[in-house]
Parts: C-alpha cells; sequence; structure tokens
C-alpha cells in the first residue's frame, strides 16, 4: 500500500510499505480517508525528533484520522465494513493501574500514532481496535473526523474545568488548540469564552463564532477586559493554550475566588509561578496530557451543531501533495489552523 | 402604594396597601416592573395554601420579579437608582450553618416573597437585599428577568447534575419547569435533550429550539428512543421534572451507567423504587430545593444568546387585570407556558 | 485437584476436578488458601439460584479467596512464585464502554467467580489476571486476605461517599457489611459513626471499636440519637446496609442538609420513597454495585492498622468440612460474622 | 481590663485596655482562656509588618482561642454563659459574593484577630459572632481549643485533597503546620502519611504517631522512599508545607497519576516550575488560604480520640509572662511545636 514516509529529518517520501495484517480479535481494518497535519508530524520532520521520541528509522507520519471500515476483526461488534469512522490514536495497555482507574491517556504504555517506533495512519490502510473507533454521523465529514483528535484536547481541558453552565472561561493564546479548547468551552456550559492573542488574523477567524470575544493584547489589556466582563469578579475558568512564558505573568489574576486554572499550552522551559498568588484565591489547577472518554461527546456535540469545526480546516491537500502540506505548515501562516491530507485509494 | 393582595382562598383585589419604609444597610428599595405568575400563587389562590403554609391573612402575591432600582441603602456598593435588576426571592439567614456551606437554599430560616406571611413583590415597592439582586444587561427585557426566577431552578438542576462538556440529557415532563431545565441543560454543556410530556402543544414549544428533541409519550416508547440516540449506553443525565408517578416506573431506565438522575419535580405521594435498578448503574441521584448562586449565570447565559427565554413567556397582563392573569393559568392551557404581569406605577 | 463443588441445589461434594491449564498471557496460577463463605454462596446452596442466575451445572464455590502464586504467566511483572496475594473475583472485559471510564464494576460483561456457569475458587488452583490480584504484606494473613472481598464493599460504599475529614457517619444494618462499612468510614475519614441494628449481639461485636457508636433499635430510636451526636444537624452521610424496608422509613431523617446517602443493602422489593423528603435537604445519594480500584487501599488501611479486620473473622473450616461451613452459614447465628474455609493442599 | 498589647514593633506591654462593650445580636462576650502564639504574631512583634498588614497603633496579639462565653446577645441561641469555646477568628462579610458560594476564607472583608488595624483575643474578654464559635466537649482542654485554628489549616488541606479511605499521603516540611496536616490527613482517611524534613527533633515528634511515617531529607531521598511505600505508584496526595524553594524541585515527583498536590505553605518568592512535569501525570493542585467550615469537623476528630493534639502544645506561659513566650518562639528551637498562654482574670 501507499504511504506518507518520513525517512528520516527532513525528508518525506509517498511511496509503497508493506501491507497491514488482517484484523486480530477485537480489532478493525480502516482505510483513512482524511488526516490532519499536526504540530507534532511537522516536528519530526523538520527535527528529527519530539523531546524523548527519535526517528531512528522510516516511520509513517500522521495522527488524526477518519476513514471507512474494510474488515473486521472476530468478536467486534456494533461495526460492519463501509462504517465512516474517526480513530482515536493512542491505545493504552487497558489492564494498567491507570486505566483500571479510568485514566488510559496517563497509562505509560500508550502506542500512539507516529510516535517512533510506532506508524501513524497517513497511509491507505490501518489495524486500530474498535474500542477506540467511533461512527460518523451522516452530517460530519472525515474533515471535520479528523479534526476530531485535536478538538479533544479542548473537549477535555473542558471537561477537567467541571464547567457549571454559565461559567465566564478565558482562554490565552489562539493557537488551534486555543481555538478547539474555546469552542468546547462555549459548547459545554460557558455563557462566553475571551480569548486573547497577539494575531488579528487568528483572532478575527476564531472571534466570529458568537459568545467568542477576542481581545488582541498588543491594543488591550486582558486582565482590564475580564474585570470587566466579569463585574471585577475574574474568569471562572481559565485555560492555558499558549504555551508561552509570558503569559503565565498575568494568568493567575484572570481567575475569580475559587476559580479553576487548565494548563493545556505546553511551555518549553519552566516558569516562575507566585504561589502566594494562588492561594489567595484558592485557585484549583487541573492540568492535561492529551485525552480521555471523550471522543463520543464531541462527535455528538458536532452532530448536534453547538460545535462547529468547519471554520478550523483551512486546506486539504492530496496524498500525492503531502510533502507540500507539511512545508506549507512549516511557514506558519497566521490564517492556517488545520490542513489536511487526503489519502486516495487505488 | 397598589398591590395585588390575596385577602383569603378565592379573592384577590388589586388595592391601596400601606407604603414601604427606607432601605435599610445593605438594602435597596425597587420598583417591580413585571412579575411572573407562578404554580404555588395560584395555589395560594385556589386553596389557601400550600404544604404547611397556609393564607391566615391577606398577602400580597408573587415572586418572580424584576423591575428598577428606586433608593439605595447605607453601605450599598454598585447599585444606583434606575438600575434595571431583578430579584432573588429567597433571603435566607447567612449566619446559619447551611449558608456558612454555601447551600443557603436549604436553610430553614429562608425568608421567601408569597409564602405566608411574608409578602411578595407584585406591588409598586419591595425592600430587597442588595446581595440577592442582580442587574440586568441591556439586550435583556424585564419579562426575561422576571423569568429568571423558575429559570433558576432549572439552571440549579444542570449545575448539580454536573454535565460535562456533550452529555447527552434526557428531561421527563414539559412543563415550565421541564422546558426550562431542558433548555438550561442544553445551555449548560449538554449536546443534545430529549423531552418528553403527552402533550403536543407543550412538546411543539419546546421542539422548536435546536438540540431539543420532543418525544410525545402517546405515540413513543421513551426508553427506546433514549437508547437509539445514545447508542444503547443511556443518557448521561436524566430530569424528572414531571412528578407524575408513572414517570418514575420508567425513569432509571434511561439512564447510562455511572449516570446522573435530578429530582426536580414534586410528586404529592411517596413513589415506589426498585433499589436493585438504580445499583446496577450506580446512578448517582441528586435532589433540588429551589436554587443558590446561579441568577448571574443565567444572566449571562441570557445576554450572550445561548439561553432564549423569549419562547416561554406566553401572555402578559396590566396589573389591574391580575385576577384575570390568575383565572386564565388555573384554566391550564397547554399553550400557556408563563403568564406575567405589568405593575403600572401612577 | 480437589474443589468445593455445588452439584446442584442442597449438594455439596469436596471431591476432584479437572486441574487448572497453565497461565495465559498476563495471567498467573495461584493456590486459594483461605476462601470465605459468602451469602450468595449460600443462597446458591439452598436456592439454586440468585436472582437471574441458576446453577445448571455443577459449580465450584468461593469468591473471597486469598493464596499463593505458583505460576506467572507471559507479561507478567510484579508477581514471583511464592508471593502471598489477595484476588479481586470479578474479571471484566476492559476494553468496554464502563471499563474505559473506569466503572469496570458495572461492566456487564464482567466474569465474576462462582457466578453460573463460571466457576468459583475453593478449590487447589485457579487462573487469574495478574491486574486484579494483589500483594499481602507480611502483617497480613490469608484470612484477612480473603475478608478483603467484603470490605471492598464498604471501602467502595466508603469512597463513593466522599467522607470528607471529621465527617460524622451512621450505618443502618450491622451484618457484615454493615460492620465493614461502619469500618471502612472509620478508617476512612469519619470522626465516629453510628450503627443501628437490633441484634445486641452483633452490636456487641462492632461496638467494641473505638468511635463506633451501637444504636440498638429495640431500646433506642436512631433518628433522637443522631440528632444529639450531631447537635441536631444530621449525619453528613447515611449508609443504608440493612436493606430492609422498614430501614427505608426513617432513613432520609438521619442526613444533614447537603449530606450523602449510600445505598449499600439490597432489598428484595421496591420501597416507598418520600421524594420531597429527599428534595428538603438535598441529599445526594450514590449507589454501590460491588467495587472497583479499592483494594490495594484496603491492603494498606489494614497493613497500617487503621483498619482492623480480626473481630470480623468467627471461625475457620477444614476443606473436607467445607459442607458444615454452609450448614453453620444457614443457622445464622448472629455472633458469626464471617466464616471461613482454608484449602489444604495434598 | 488587661491584655497583651504590641505597642510597636519590639515592644509588648500586658497592660490595661478600654473593656469590651456589651454583645450585639448574634454575638457572644467571651473569656479567653488559653491563646496560642503564632508566626503572624510574632512577625507584628519582630518586624511590625507582615506583608501589606503594617502596626501603626497598638494592637492587641494572639487569634488562637479558646475560652468561657460570659454573655450572650440578642437571637443568639444554643450558647449560654459558661459554656466552654473555641474562637474561629476571621469574621467574614457573610453577604459576600464568595461568602454566598460557601468560601467565606475567600472573602476580602475579612477581619481577622490581630490584623492590623483589628484587634486580637490575648486579653480578658472579647466580642464575638455566635456563627463562629464552637462548643468545646468535656474531654478537650482549652489548651486543645486554642490549637484547633491551625489544626483548621490541616483540615482544610486534607479537605481540600479530597481523601479516598486508603490514600497514601506526602508532606513535605514538618513545622507546626506540617505536623498538624500530616494529623488531619491520617485522621481524615489516608492509610499513611510519609512526612519529611531535616530536623531529626521535629521528625521524632510526630514520627510518635503510628501511621506517620518521618523522613529525615538529610539522611533518605524522599522521591525514593514514597515509590516504595506505594509500589512505585506514587503519593495519592501531597501537601507542600515547607514554603521551601528546594522542595519544589521534587515536589512533583512524589505524585501519583491522577494525583492531588495541596500547596499550604507560603514560599516568599516565586518559585520555577516545570509545567510540563504537572502534565504528564494530570495532577491536580489546590491551594489553601486559612479555612472554611471544619472547626467542628476538627473538633468531633478530636472528641473521638481520632485526631490527637496533645503531643504539639509544648509549652504553656502565663499572661504576665507574655513577652517571655514571644522570645522564646522567636529562638525557633526545633521542638517548640505551638506554645501557648493562659489568661489569668483578676
Amino acid at each position: 500500500m501507499k504511504a506518507v514516509v518520513l525517512e528520516k529529518q527532513g525528508v518525506i517520501n509517498v511511496r509503497e510499505v508493506p501491507d497491514v495484517p488482517a484484523p486480530g480479535p477485537g480489532e478493525l481494518r480502516i482505510a483513512p480517508h482524511t488526516v490532519g497535519v499536526c504540530g507534532s508530524d511537522l516536528h519530526y520532520y523538520t527535527h528529527g525528533r519530539v523531546g524523548k521520541y527519535v526517528v531512528e528509522q522510516p516511520m509513517i507520519l500522521g495522527h488524526e484520522a477518519a476513514g471507512t471500515v474494510i474488515e473486521v476483526g472476530e468478536g467486534v461488534t456494533g461495526f460492519k465494513p463501509g462504517d465512516r469512522v474517526a480513530l482515536e490514536p493512542g491505545i493504552p495497555d487497558m489492564t494498567s493501574r491507570a486505566s483500571r482507574l479510568g485514566m488510559y491517556n496517563v497509562d505509560p504504555a500508550v502506542r500512539f500514532f507516529a510516535t517512533p517506533p510506532v506508524d501513524g495512519c497517513l497511509c491507505e490502510e490501518v489495524i486500530h481496535p474498535a474500542a477506540f473507533t467511533y461512527h460518523l454521523p451522516d452530517n460530519m465529514s472525515f474533515g471535520e473526523g479528523a479534526l476530531l483528535e485535536p478538538t479533544a484536547v479542548g473537549m477535555w481541558a473542558a471537561t477537567k474545568a467541571r464547567i457549571r453552565p454559565g461559567d465566564v472561561c478565558v482562554v490565552t493564546g489562539s493557537g488551534t488548540v486555543g481555538m478547539l479548547t474555546a469552542s468546547a468551552a462555549l459548547a459545554g456550559g460557558a455563557s462566553k469564552v475571551i480569548i486573547s492573542d497577539v494575531s488579528d488574523v487568528k483572532l478575527g477567524i476564531i472571534g466570529q463564532i458568537p459568545g467568542i470575544i477576542p481581545v488582541d493584547l498588543t491594543k488591550e489589556d486582558l486582565v482590564e477586559r475580564v474585570r470587566e466582563e466579569t463585574g471585577g469578579w475574574g474568569a471562572d475558568v481559565a485555560f492555558e493554550c499558549s504555551g508561552a512564558p509570558k503569559a503565565f505573568e498575568t494568568f493567575w489574576k484572570l481567575i475569580a475566588p475559587g476559580g479553576c486554572a487548565v494548563l493545556v499550552g505546553i511551555p518549553v522551559n519552566p516558569v516562575s509561578i507566585d504561589i502566594t498568588e494562588l492561594q489567595a484565591t484558592e485557585v484549583r489547577i487541573e492540568n492535561v496530557f492529551r485525552y480521555a472518554n471523550v471522543y463520543q461527546k464531541a462527535i455528538d456535540l458536532v452532530a448536534s451543531g453547538k460545535l462547529n469545526l468547519k471554520p478550523f480546516i483551512t486546506d486539504t491537500f492530496a496524498m500525492k501533495d503531502a510533502k507540500a502540506a507539511f512545508d506549507r505548515m512549516d511557514e506558519g501562516r497566521p490564517g492556517d489552523i488545520k490542513l489536511q491530507i487526503t489519502v486516495d485509494r487505488d
């Protein structure tokens, strides 16, 4: 079959790779239709590694996928060939202590698409457990299905925040994950979501959603604006999605007494935190590592129209142009929210 | 000043009553503009009592009010004459054990408008604590402000359910509180809300809201429909809003493993419950008594457009026609969701 | 190997059965040392069924076991032959939706020892997943290890109650599970636990534990006593462990505003509940079905001396006298808390 | 009446001050019997200020008090002269937004004993609201009653941690608050509490409590020890009670996946935190500012014998020797956990 292979740092080829085997018990054989390009894919391409994970042999890229079921393994119920599905890319050891507690996302044994040495799903066929595969409703495209993966991060952040109906939320950083977190928080119960960034292009895109209040940090003071929007009380929930050290300087001042901070963005270096500032309002801090048990809920929100993913799919490339998609992403155009690749089967 | 007075069971007069005193420290003098007619008001009118509360002397009716601040008591900040406001009608003893815990709604010492012997607010002026008074935004009418009171019950039910983003909810009973609970659950994070009733008129009204799925119990099996809508898993949250004994026969079967039931409707008599059915799915049951700390959040949801209260205001009466409003409510027309009365100051 | 076999209703034999196979991947071969006699075992013996589960072919009895590891399957880490262990008897499908959420106990596909047609563990050897096997510390006997199974029910009840440090708890019904729930609640953070029963023998046993307050229902009014012990406020948590319809008549009156009720006992028939009583205090009701993720925590409490299981092991029988153990349990002596059987390997 | 007055930085006099007025509605007149010496009192004495609070006029010291009711104000029920009581020292505005939510401790308007310009309670008589006064049971001394104040901090930390029965906890820093937090966590449901410090004197005192595991940081690696005590999983809850920057270097490594960190100690300067370390285990972080709603629960735990405060009262001084008590505390002897002063009425 054909696959988009990262041969080594800087070298992407679309070429033949060995076929996948038949699905085992509980597994499905799936033909990916649309696969999103993610920052981690790009980083493997440009740097040959992400943290401790190093590309030491050719690896198929991609972990954000939706496609069609081709073959059903033994003991699988609820799926049949032809079903349109989305794939949750991390496969944990379900008997681990973390998994038994329902936190399969923090199981260290998890196998994740396109994380060396595990191959990704930017190819014609993959084998995937039925337990981590989800039906796409008719009114949801493959592109939206592939976008569920980063959406799941935002959904998980909104879930861990324990938003109460009508909470006022704030999101610092309007990158892809920031936008999706803002959208998930709004669909997930917030009355309004204030989102900040330095890019007016990005804020222009997310600001079109009713209930989202964009704040351009080059022109406006975020702490002051949050105070105005909340009668001086502060936001019930603040999501840090920028990972920028500067964001942490004022971040805690955004939050109401007894409020919640969710740390989604990943700062490269340690940040300096004034603990007394956390204590004065007794802020609760939740941390996010991927997601667990949110794919179906994200699908339900998209299907009902409460969560609109369409504005975030910027452009789509054919599989043969995969390298161009990665190079385009590397440009970092502010209006590029999500680039996707469609897999053309022969 | 003029007031709508329930002289005794069956006798309502719009007549002069003594003026209110000046506001004390922390208090406001407020001119109610719009006041909703509630089932408890009606019950005092038709039966002369609600449970242990008996009308033994003339009482001003009404507890669902929005109006305008006229005078500000000592030490009050944040309010000035002319401010448009909604009134939270229960005034607890804030030093009680329940209040100190944040559960001021279950403080037995609470004083509640139009609960004998406490007068209501269907009159030209009332004195009210600033701590239980809320600013109405410009895009919210007095009618919507008055409707916040029953909305708060739905908001509280949705809050206690701890809805996670994308949860599927079901509401049994599409009366006023059922409709408002469904609306609050949807705005509060649900992906969709299935609501059941035997009245196609009521279902027609609530069913116009996108994301609400009406189920006519005379034509469809609710358990079966919930199963279909959830892939056989069951609803994450079920709100019982009918108070009907029959609803309890199948209510527990609507709920997913580990799901939540919120009991909002008030059955007149004890109901029979099979405990083993509760245990099999480890359902969590939350109970609702009025509400606490949700007025501002309801206002925020209405202001942002996520919670639309307009479809629920059926008709508005002038103060001089107050008796007609109560008599109309007593008719129990299925399409009458909320009747309101406007207070005309001389 | 030898096993205690329920041939059919009323007939127990200690006889040879086929040996177990070698352990598969992730599995252990374990020699049970001590196995408790449980009410469900007894019920299969005396009635041939428990609810929908019917004994249609000979079945090995027993599901409360501790023993020694004999052989370790492929891929198992952390266990070696000779290790002393306790066995969590329910084996769920860890890929099910409930299991992925961390609620493996409500997975309908769970396989449970001695639940037809699944054999129990009152025999010389069993195969068991390492993920559901727990090390016994040196200061914990096999008897205590076997008692972990009913203790886990009490631990789960105490966990779901979300006891806050110093909460006052009450337990209605001082049977085996009631005693273990009271003990778990006390070790789990309660300041004191009031426990009621009609048997002064049972109350005499549990009442010896400091912090437990026994209330003899034949001599004292429980509601009144709880009121006295809590300054009129009510218990923060009430565990219903009797399953008796009469207990439900006053049960809700035991609970403080905003308190929690945990339903542990299993009433045979539906019970009548006045919903308005639940609503007046906004009680939260939690339901218990077996347990999840509490074995290690119970072991830690026993090992540290905070949870003393010794008073609850009444008598121990040799395997050859297994029938006598079941007959003794059938007598229902009030002082018999837990009877256990030791497995003598040839 | 006589009082211990801090005239200005460095000058303490025991001298006459004006008598207190009669108690107002809801208030009590109380004669303090025992008052603890706290680090904040000491800091006002030695530095003339604590943060933004500056001693600009003579101030009565002391905020940890137990005593006897002398006079009862209008409307107070449940108290009579002669009652032995403990005083919760912070008096919030109960109508504030934070108080209405049950978080009266983070209300910025709170009036706190011995926080300039508010006088303390190290004097013969004080006026105090009945709502923040608690009965001492017969088996609890005035000294233990006065110690409830710092105990409440530990109780609040243990409450916010949401300890589940059997959780393994760790406390970094064995100062007064560290010891009381460890004790509260143990009484509050932990199976064992590992506590670290560099002082073998302090560890010797706290280590005498069964279930407490002292770790001398000068001799042992804390991360390694926690790993051993938890089978490599990590502690379910970690309380940071040292405020030491060095503690934060390894603090996060102590915590199990999905575990909780409670920040109790108050670092003088900002600390550096590697956010990716928090995210990898999805740690939840709770912050503590004083306490709310825990006095009665602490009393219940002391009364039942589960929480033993006696080891922490090191020495008691007469009121006339108050200055000596403060000077002794200033010495900082490692074995001095809590010094107290008894008020001798003429």
